[in-house]
């Protein structure tokens, strides 16, 4: 055990999800465990060039598991960029004396922290924050589930308006450039098509499908958000084919980033914050927790890629049920 | 007692809304309890005119209370706005032996009532179903409370994301020329700006609030999809004076439409389904049952309009609190 | 208008239900407009005896309208029920320059102010607040509609299993002595049979319903946990004549108490906390503000009673769908 | 690909679990894709033996994979311990030429077939279905993710009113005898104590924190319905030690097993369900499909044992957090 850690800063940075405030719960229960101090730096790394900190008791987040975003606020941070912002970020720690650090993020958030580590030598734990689902070295990230049950739960809602009037539905959903929300909820909802940017879309195929499809029923196809064709594109070439269709198209935006986390968010936070704190105790660093297959995994910094994780499986499943 | 009435035709009209099938619950049982059989019309008045219906049991009807749309399915029909439709609406009734008719929908049904009424001299009673709310002679349509209530969740996690990033969001919400949903949910998320149709926005006085606005907050815009300035216009002056805001729009769209219903639609359902066959039992004829402060109250449809609610106390409400 | 009042203090009183926060917020930033502080006393008579109170401010009570309970707590206070108590609060007041007193909470609340009325003569006003609804002079109490909401959605929860397994379930909801609950949320879920504190059960009916009741399919009893029978004589009483009834009781408990306030308890607690305010700058005082046939109306404490409201209607309904 | 497989019979057994009808709706889907029929057995081996069976088409289940419980309907049959019941199964097998057996259920269900495979030799394939997660070779069962939070989102509510007032909470919450439930919901909503059959609670430390508890804030403890101490014992073991406790138990029940899937529970039914059919056309029997550590896992029948899964990780995070 690493007993010369005395305080901990973390930091949540990049888009916040659900989760997030589990997983600082964690980081403080454990570390107050070990007589280790936590200290919060607001909007990620603004807040840590900025000095601009708050320290964190577990009986406080002890409530605020259930609270989506994030309680330490986020944001993205141009001055880190600059070896000047870093420096800055520097004297902020050496001033608080801090020990070691714990950034909740993305891919980029990771980045920062290697490059912040070729001028500061504490160690750096990272934990994968992101509903895209986007980073390897881990199964899922904090966010995820919870923005696909917010995706699921709403197509329901429009599953029952679609049904009442026959109509086709194109339901846009996030994910950047990443199909894993949409391939996900597109199947969880029994959609009649499925449209991700993994995936060459058989336009043709589609088509021909909605042109034929029951009058007597809905038709949904649920779209992410980076795929290349997008729902206005869909929507008339459909028109195209077929101009008396009933059509409408909604894009469910910002909702899937909100909300109360789900209990695998809530799970998947105190497991990763349990963990970034054992293993800077056992003298870990700059490495991402995540877990794969079921079980903790540590990535070096530098390995960790943003990858789409629609694998054979997926691939499988989307032929049998999305086109 | 009417005891010439011994079976009803019933159908779902316009736009769906949650509640509906509650209401065809409780005017099933209510037949049923009166010796009398009820036949449900598929797709509004297309059903009427093509004969497109199914015998309803209260005994299956009784586990649909939660259930979004209408499960009769719902359309507007071009057909029937001509005598020609009418025409053969009127034998379906005949050939069918339906004594009476009850409709759930909006003005738009009702008139279309009306209009029958000229050729077919059986009961009409008419149920007011409208997310709008914006039905006169009645204080709630069905759907407009689950309406709000799928808002205000959603706007709540939209708040999660938006106090994470400290960001500007503008949320735009349902209820075509009727800015009732984006008042009373503007209220109830403690919005920092409300926009709806029925008042004239003090633009100047909102871009100052926006200039202004504390950096280390959210700031929560409500905008109805009726008004005229409308996201778009609203977001491009923001970002004239406030060049760096941090903007997002959000249009929530047809989830507003689906979802189970709650509980006050249930009831208003089941109230409104109990009296529409009740006040055919009392030889009542061409009139809307709405609940007018609270209670149950009768409106001929030709004295029905189409209304904005927005009273006093809400307008002072939105002095208050909106601007 | 009242010019005379700068300081106003709010508590909270008797049982915490959905709401309370939305009024608090509501009260604060009407009072703010007129140029009032706003004190809150936590944990109701308690804090006015104690001397325990926080400043408010609208800008931190905006975020809070969708959080369930009562941010300044709530209790029930023995010692106020005392004259020394009650002088101690009234030195409470003296000391922090208190000009009037709005109280949210149950008739015992208001019966509390009454007799405080004797020894203070600033003005009261007070909000009807509790899931029970049993308060004269309001259609609704802040935390109703939110209790109903919870307890049919989780109705429809069990629908689900007791459909799977075709299972008689008992479904215990709360009211204390009113069935207020029970029968509305009975109505809603299309329950077999609902029995409430205010209806004389007709077991003999009840058990023959249940002895015949359609094997292929679930039944289900809404019990108010008030009603004399109860779930578990219920319970035994139908084994008895129906040995191999495959039969589970459910208690939802104190869940019902909980929760994001629904829309319809915001918008009362929105309505009420404004109205609160501006009737102290209109020099009434020692007045309930409630919502009667959908308009703001005052009751003289003294005139307000603990009232079941099953009125005609509603029996009439029971008889109908009930039983 | 085995090409003799034309008609599969599928069926639900055991308690209902949410995520059935999405596992129904990938078994079927995939199926026909391979040209296969599929028949569905009504509630479980009674279905079996009297040949109640309905055939099932994608299409329709296609909207219900949003839907608790199961539209097969599931029970629990004595008729099928016996040798008698699963001869006439076996005639009900052959009559309708039924190729291959898929279902749906617990330890109990996977026991049933391998007694049944002495007499009948088509290939068997089983899905994990239960709540409670006690099934080994797999790391979800269908139906736990949903259930944990349907625990999770009202132990919430329930902090809500604890809150307000004070209180200690005792919440109890399913898992038969595993502390599964328990642990999970536990350690998601910051609970103060967690019970759990799995570990010998150390009652000392228990009473002496609930002694001690900050009088200003929730106490909530979690207890598994299976742990030997109970939700009473520590109640009254509480009251002996700290008589003026305000202290409250409420046992959430069977809403537990129902409601709506979460994203998890769907994503696994659709995952097994189309890995069961796929398993059959590559000759696979008597095996149930799982996905241990991510991945889709077969174990032999006979393998299967009902399993705690509290491992080392998780009673880690109990000692921790738990006590």
């Amino acid at each position: 055990m690493d007993s010369t850690i005395k305080h901990i800063g973390v930091f949540t940075s990049g888009g916040d999800s659900p989760g997030m405030n589990a997983a600082l719960y964690a980081i403080t229960k454990t570390a107050e465990v070990n007589g280790i101090n936590v200290s919060g730096f607001r909007k990620g790394y603004e807040g840590l060039i900025d000095g601009d900190l708050v320290q964190l008791k577990s009986h406080e987040l002890q409530k605020l598991t259930q609270k989506g975003g994030t309680i330490l606020k986020t944001a993205r941070s141009k001055r880190f960029l600059e070896l000047e912002g870093r420096k800055k970020a520097l004297q902020t720690l050496n001033v608080n004396k801090i020990d070691a650090l714990i950034a909740i993020g993305g891919d980029g958030t990771f980045k920062g922290l290697l490059a912040f580590s070729e001028i500061c030598d504490i160690p750096f734990i990272g934990i994968p924050g992101t509903i895209d689902n986007d980073i390897s070295g881990t199964d899922y990230t904090l966010g995820f589930d919870s923005a696909v049950n917010t995706t699921i739960e709403n197509i329901d809602k429009i599953r029952d308006t679609a049904e009442s009037h026959n109509r086709v539905f194109i339901v846009e959903v996030m994910g950047r450039d990443s199909g894993y929300i949409g391939i996900h909820s597109g199947l969880m909802v029994g959609a009649d098509a499925i449209l991700i940017p993994e995936s060459g879309t058989d336009f043709i195929n589609l088509l021909g499908k909605v042109k034929n499809y029951d009058s007597e029923d809905a038709f949904l196809i649920v779209v992410s958000e980076g795929d290349e064709i997008g729902a206005e594109l869909v929507s008339s070439k459909i028109k195209e084919v077929n101009p008396n269709v009933d059509l409408r198209i909604t894009k469910l935006g910002h909702i899937q980033r909100g909300g109360n986390p789900c209990a695998l968010d809530r799970m998947l936070g105190i497991r990763l914050g349990v963990e970034a704190v054992k293993s800077l105790l056992q003298s870990k660093k700059n490495v991402m927790i995540g877990i794969l297959n079921n079980q903790l995994h540590l990535t070096p910094f530098n390995e960790v890629v943003k990858q789409h994780q629609v694998n054979k499986e997926l691939h499988e499943l989307l032929e049998l049920f999305g086109t």
